[in-house]
């Protein structure tokens, strides 16, 4: 692969701050410089040796990169997009790593101008509940799919360099069109986000909420883990991608209406063949993706 | 508290057998008889020396026994009962491990003649998704809360006993009204299970569910690990409990349409209300559990 000299980060958290840290285990990077609103972020990024300097949005940051990523939540993309597309030089190649794909796209045609031909569009399926510089570290996209939804016009070259630097950061990559992308995503990762912090909701709603979660265990928390992500991000990606996941809402509601028949019902059978056809599925997932 | 002599664990699974190891390590009990519809599992379990004997429904099993734990499906829970009733001894206490309690006590009023008041009905809210003799382990209790539903006839030194023995095996006890236990149950853990089971259901009869499982990641598991839970023993607690899991089911249901209306009036900032909401009582719920 075409070595990256200078990689720009803009938004230094758990995703940015991880490639950063990935790619220079690999050796795959020369310099990093990080962008981002957080001055202190930016400074503990700096100290945890995540980024070698930190820049701004300016000629000097971004005329001479090789690569930016722009690792900022969905609702902050178009502000970013405006600053670079005049900043960024004429190899400077760009990608994402936003949750949602299609509106990016969109964005990107309206605010990248010369640069579009050099964007990729990408999202890496990783993360934790965690975010900040502090929470990144080099392993995290290790076996982990990262997908790529390139235009008809991306170049070539800028494609080749994005994949190959996801590969360097040991993840592997797939290519999928930006709506197949968003409504696969809806339904595998969107909608669980927001059933989970609509039961939790529903339990802190409730008049003995204090008795309800004193009452909660472990299955309870491992529902309900990722209802403790990062709110702003998640309104955004519920906002961005919200036809698609409408649409597994609706599909939701019509498998809840199934399931409430069976239990009026009293059909034991029907429920039986539920719940172990639904395990029989999630164990052959969990073998398949070893 | 009353050392118990002999203990007689009817269905030596995760539940049972983690209480019988529990009360060994604590030298809480003398001698534990196993009573299992499975050969092997019961072989298992004396293998791994939680239990001293292999029992069967029989005078000889029974009738000395001064506390028998009947950990079975609640679906067994009737066949169990009526096994026993004639065969325990005058002062043989009986308790049960069942996640549902109304039912459980419906059925000790018809099945148990004599030995009602020495029946106290419990519920240990611990559990991992594996079963079997195999998964027990003597921590499972500890730290762990245990609820018992006694009734107004529940003689006090039953009820002592039993309490005694969940505290042995680290546990906290608490007292509910059975209807009062049903509810909260339906509300933190019977609904997730359902949701869960759901939610891997509609992935897997969806036309390209291979695809979206090869993009599912540890969101994904998470939020589904507990539809790696016994279908049979879950199957169970949703026909036992159905009327408050029918309500808890009706409720998440307006919660969704809530969430819906906001996704569809693109309210940003409700949505960011629920979630930052919703986590922060997560928050608040897991330091409090510490």
């Amino acid at each position: 692969m075409a070595r990256i000299g200078k990689l720009v980060v803009v938004g230094v958290g758990l995703i940015g701050g991880s490639f950063a840290l990935a790619l220079k285990e690999a050796g795959a990077v020369g310099r990093v410089t990080g962008v981002g609103r957080g001055g202190r972020n930016i400074r503990r990024a700096l100290e945890l040796k995540i980024i070698d300097a930190a820049g701004a949005f300016d000629r000097a940051t971004f005329a001479d990169a090789d690569l930016a990523l722009l690792a900022v939540p969905v609702g902050q993309m178009r502000v970013v997009m405006r600053a670079i597309a005049p900043l960024i030089g004429a190899k400077t190649v760009v990608t994402d790593a936003g949750s949602t794909k299609e509106d990016v796209i969109a964005l990107a045609r309206r605010e990248l101008k010369g640069g579009l031909a050099r964007f990729v569009p990408g999202h890496p399926i990783a993360g934790t509940e965690k975010s900040g510089a502090e929470s990144a570290f080099a392993g995290l996209y290790r076996g982990r799919r990262v997908v790529l939804t390139p235009l008809a016009g991306t170049e070539p070259r800028a494609l080749a360099l994005v994949r190959s630097a996801w590969r360097r950061c040991g993840a592997s990559v797939a290519e999928l069109q930006a709506r197949e992308h968003d409504r696969v995503l809806a339904a595998v990762s969107h909608l669980p986000h927001l059933l989970a912090y609509a039961l939790v909701d529903q339990v802190a709603r409730a008049k003995n909420a204090k008795q309800l979660f004193s009452f909660a265990a472990g299955g309870f928390r491992d529902f309900t883990r990722i209802a403790a992500s990062h709110p702003e991000m998640w309104r955004d990606i519920c906002l961005a991608n919200r036809r698609a996941l409408l649409a597994e809402l609706a599909r939701y509601g019509g498998e809840l209406q199934r399931v409430r028949k069976m239990l009026e019902r009293g059909d034991a059978r029907a429920l039986h063949a539920l719940f172990s056809g639904a395990r029989g599925a999630r164990d052959r997932w969990l073998k398949d993706a070893q």
